[in-house]
C-alpha cells in the first residue's frame, strides 16, 4: 500500500495538465483505475487510522469532541493515539505469517504505547509525526526518525530538509528501505505487507537534488515526480524478482490536495471543489490505482465507490483472513470488484470530527452540514477553496441542512456547483433513498472514545526511546494537559 | 479534422471523472495527446474562420469593432462572412487534387457569397448557423440544412430536434455522411479533406435515441458518448479500408465548454478557469489528439503550444503545399512536433473581438485585460465562471492591465488563481521576454475589415437556394441594417 498527500488531479492519468507521472500512469495502464475512490477523512491521521483499522475515525477514536465538526490530527503534543483495543491490519496479517513494515509517517500517536511495533508492525523506518520544523529543541523538539524501536536522529538535524531550496533525500531513503525490505522477504520466501507512507508532497514539500527543478509544476511537482519515479522502481523491482503476480499493490492518498499550500506546496484536485480539511469532493476523493498483474485486468476502470478502509478488508481477504466479527468494520472486500468487475452498493460517509457532514449514495451526494472554514481563519488568509466560491455551499459558518440536505448529482455536476431543486421529483426520490441509509448509519453508530481532545507539551518528542545512545534526549517541561485547539 | 464544442476536461484521457470516451481515449493511446493546445477565439465562428484560414480572427475579419473586446459570431442576421480575399484550406488543397467536404456547422456566413462551395469545398451536408430554434418562420426562420448548393430542409421541421427529450439523430446522419464520403474517395483513389464539424454538444444539446440516458453526465454526456462512438467508427472505417496510414486525423474543439449551459447542457474545462466566452484557460484551452498510425508514435504526449490555426499550415504541409506568402499566417506546421518530437517556440494570443486580452509564452500567461462578463449580464444570471471567483481576475468590469499585466505560471498554477507578485524577480524576467513578443505582434498587426458589425433581419435564412423546390421560401422583412449588439 502506497499512501501520501496527493490530490485526485495530481496524476497524468487523472488529467493533470503537465502529465508528469509516467510510472503511475503506466501502473494504471497495467492495473485498474478507481475514479470514485475516497479517503475516510479530509485529514491525515484519521485517514491513516481508518486505513489500518478498516473503521471510520468516529469509531476508532481518531476524532475530537472539543468542538463541533472539527478536523483533528496528531501533532506532537497530542496525548491520545491508537488504542490497544483496535485491531490493526498488520496485527491480523501477522497471524497469517506476514512480515509487516511501515516506511514513513505513522501518525497514530507518538507515545510509547502507540508505537507501530506494538500494533503489529515488525519493522519501521520513519517518523511518528509530520516533518514540520525546524524547531529550537527548547520550546519544541524536532521530530524524531525511528528505525524500529528506537530513534536514530531528528529531522533538520540528522535528516536534512532544506526549506530554502526544498532539497531533502528522504524519498530516496524511503525507496531504498522499500526495495531492501522486498528483496529480503523474497529471499526468505516470506509473505509481507509493506505500508509505504511517504510524505514528500506534504508541506514543507521536498525532493532530492536530482529532481529539483525538473517539473513544470514547481517544487510540488518535483516531489510528485520523485514519488512517481520511486513507485516505478518498486514495481519494476517486484517484476525483476518475479513476484509481481503474487504481490497486490495499491496506490492512493490520505486526503485531498492541500490547496492552502498552493501553488508552490500544494497539488490539484482536478475538477473537484475545495481541498484538504473539507468534506467537498476535493477534500476526500482520491487518486487510486490497483495493480496485480495476471489477476487484475490491465487497463481496467472502476466506478466502484471505494474507500481506504476497504484496503483493510481487501488485504485480509487476500491473506485468506476474515475481518473481525466483534466490531463494526466499514471497509468492504474489493476483490470481486477488481477480479470480476462487480459493483457493490455502499455509501460513502464524509465526516469532519464528530459530525457526518455528507453522504454519497450512487451518484448522489447529500450535504447535511456545509463548512469550509471560519470567517476568522479565512480573514487570516487561510482559504481551503482558493478561487472557488459556491453560494450557500462553501460557507464560512457551519450551516446545518439536516432537515433539507443540499443534494448534488456528481455525474452531471462533479464540481458540486449546482444543488438540485428541493421541489424536484429527482430530489424527492433520491432523498428517500439516502435518508434510510443515513438513518440506519446513525442508529447503529457507537462512537469510539475520542483520542484527539487532550494536548500536553510535556509528552512531546523530548526523549524518544534510543535518545540516550545518541545524546539527543531533551528536557521536557512540566505536564500541563489541556484541550487541544482545532480551528478547522 | 474533427471539430466541436467540448471542453478540455470532457475526455477520459483528460481526466473527466466518468471516463466515458473509450474511443477518443483509444485514439489518444494510438496517437499523440496535445495538452497545451488552444483555439483561436473563445467563440465558435471566429475559431472556425481561424482554422480554415490559418489566421487570427482579427486578421481574417471574424471580429467586431462595435464595442471594445466583444465576442461576436454569425447568427442568422449577420451581414458579413468570410471574404473572397481570404484563402481557405480547401481552396488550397484543391490545387493539390484534394476533394473537400464539410459536414456540419459552417458558421462563416450564410449569404450566397459566403457559401462553403464558393470557398473551396466540393460537398456540404449541414447548416450555416447553430441549430437554435424552433422559430415561428415569421419573426425568425428556422435554420436550413444544406446538401451541397441547396437547402434540403430546416431544423425542427425536416430535421427533428426534440428539446424536451433531447432526441435528435443528426450525429448519426453526420456519421453516415462521413463514412460514405470516405468510402467514395477511397474507391476512386482520391485524396480528400473532411471537415467534420458536428455540434451535438452545443446547446440545445442532443443525442440519438440509443444514446439517451446512457451517460452518468446527463444529456450532455449522452451527446459526448455518441460523438465518441462515431469517432471510433470513423477511425475503424479508415482502418478497414486500409488507409489509416495515409490519413491524418485531428480531433479538437472550437471553444471551451459553455459553463453557462452547465450542468445539463454544458461540459467541463477540467482544472481550468471559467469557460466559453472568456480568455481564461477554460475558454480557449482545448482537448486535442493527433492520429496517424505508422507515422505519429502511439501514446505520444506533446507540450507544444498548439492552435487550431496550425491545422491549416500542417494540412498544407501534408499535401506538399506551402502556405500563402502574401499575407500573415499565424498557424505553424506541427509535423516536426508530431513526427520528430520537436518543440517550436511560439506565443499564443488570446483575443476577445478587437482586443488582445492575454498572451502565453512558455509556461507564462500575461493578462493585459481581464473580463468575465458585465455586472448587468451577471445580474441576469449569465455566469461564465460558475462557482469560480478569483479576486481581480474574473472581473465583471473590463479591467486594463496593459501597464502592469497580471502574470500567471501555468505549470504551477494552471487554474490562474495566484498572480505572480509584481515585485518578484520572476515577474520582471518573464515580462521582459513577453513584452518584446507582444510589442512585435502589435507593431506588425494589420487588422482585417471587421465582418461581424452589421446585422439585418432581411438577410436571415428566409429563402435559401433550393427553397422553391421544397416550397420552403419565406417572406423576408424589409432591410433594416443596424449595429449588431454583442453583450459579451
Amino acid at each position: 500500500v502506497l499512501f501520501l498527500q496527493m490530490g485526485w488531479g495530481d496524476l497524468g492519468a487523472f488529467g493533470e495538465p503537465s502529465k508528469e507521472t509516467p510510472n503511475l500512469d503506466q501502473m494504471a495502464a497495467e492495473g485498474m483505475l478507481f475514479l470514485d475512490f475516497y479517503t475516510a477523512n479530509p485529514l491525515c491521521s484519521p485517514s491513516r487510522a481508518a486505513l489500518l483499522t478498516g473503521r471510520l475515525p468516529v469509531r476508532n477514536g481518531f476524532y475530537t469532541t472539543n468542538a463541533h465538526a472539527r478536523n483533528a490530527y496528531t501533532p506532537q503534543d497530542i496525548v491520545g493515539g491508537i488504542q490497544d483495543s483496535e485491531l490493526l491490519l498488520p496485527e491480523l496479517l501477522k497471524k497469517a505469517g506476514y512480515i509487516n513494515k511501515i516506511i514513513g509517517k505513522w501518525h497514530l500517536g507518538h507515545r510509547p504505547q502507540f508505537h507501530p511495533l506494538k500494533h503489529g508492525f515488525d519493522e519501521w523506518f520513519g517518523s511518528p509525526n509530520c516533518h514540520f520544523g525546524p524547531y529550537d529543541n527548547r520550546e519544541l523538539p524536532n521530530i524524531p526518525v525511528y528505525r524500529d524501536w528506537e530513534m536514530i536522529g531528528r529531522y533538520y538535524e540528522d535528516f536534512k530538509i532544506d526549506l530554502k531550496t526544498g532539497e531533502a533525500n528522504l524519498t530516496q531513503l524511503y525507496l531504498q528501505e522499500a526495495l531492501d525490505f522486498i528483496s529480503k522477504q523474497q529471499d526468505s520466501q516470506q509473505p509481507f505487507f509493506l505500508y509505504w507512507a511517504i510524505d514528500a508532497t506534504h508541506a514543507p514539500v521536498y525532493a532530492s537534488k536530482q529532481f529539483l527543478g525538473t517539473s513544470q509544476r514547481g517544487l510540488y511537482g518535483d516531489a510528485v515526480r520523485e514519488i512517481d519515479d520511486s513507485i516505478g522502481k518498486i514495481l519494476r523491482h517486484l517484476q525483476q524478482l518475479g513476484i509481481s503476480e503474487n504481490t497486490f499493490v495499491f496506490f492512493t492518498s490520505d486526503n485531498g490536495a492541500a490547496l492552502i499550500s498552493a501553488p508552490k506546496q500544494g497539488g490539484s484536485n482536478g475538477p473537484f471543489l475545495c481541498g484538504k480539511q473539507t468534506t467537498f469532493e476535493g477534500g476526500m476523493r482520491e487518486p487510486a490505482i490497483a495493480w496485480w498483474p495476471g489477476h487484475i485486468p490491465a487497463g481496467g476502470v472502476s466506478h466502484q465507490l471505494g474507500n481506504v478502509m476497504d484496503l483493510f478488508t481487501t488485504s485480509l481477504s487476500l491473506a485468506g483472513l476474515q475481518p473481525p466479527s466483534d466490531r463494526q468494520i466499514d471497509g468492504i472486500d474489493l476483490l470481486p470488484v477488481m477480479l470480476q468487475g462487480k459493483l457493490i452498493d455502499r455509501p460513502i460517509f464524509y465526516y469532519r470530527g464528530n459530525e457526518m457532514m455528507a453522504v454519497r449514495v450512487g451518484l448522489y451526494k447529500a450535504h447535511y452540514w456545509t463548512w469550509s472554514n471560519s470567517w476568522e481563519e479565512y480573514g487570516k488568509g487561510t482559504d481551503f477553496c482558493p478561487g472557488q466560491s459556491v453560494s450557500g455551499v462553501t460557507t464560512h459558518t457551519q450551516e446545518e441542512h439536516t432537515y433539507l440536505p443540499l443534494l448534488f448529482h456528481l455525474g452531471r455536476d462533479p464540481g458540486e456547483k449546482f444543488p438540485l431543486s428541493f421541489a424536484s421529483e429527482e430530489y424527492q426520490h433520491a432523498m428517500e433513498w439516502i435518508t434510510g441509509i443515513v438513518q440506519q448509519h446513525k442508529d447503529t453508530l457507537v462512537p469510539g472514545e475520542p483520542q484527539l481532545n487532550v494536548c500536553d507539551k510535556a509528552i512531546m518528542n523530548w526523549s524518544p526511546p534510543g535518545c540516550e545512545k545518541l545524546g539527543k534526549c531533551l528536557k521536557a517541561p512540566e505536564s500541563d494537559p489541556k484541550k487541544c485547539s482545532w480551528p478547522h
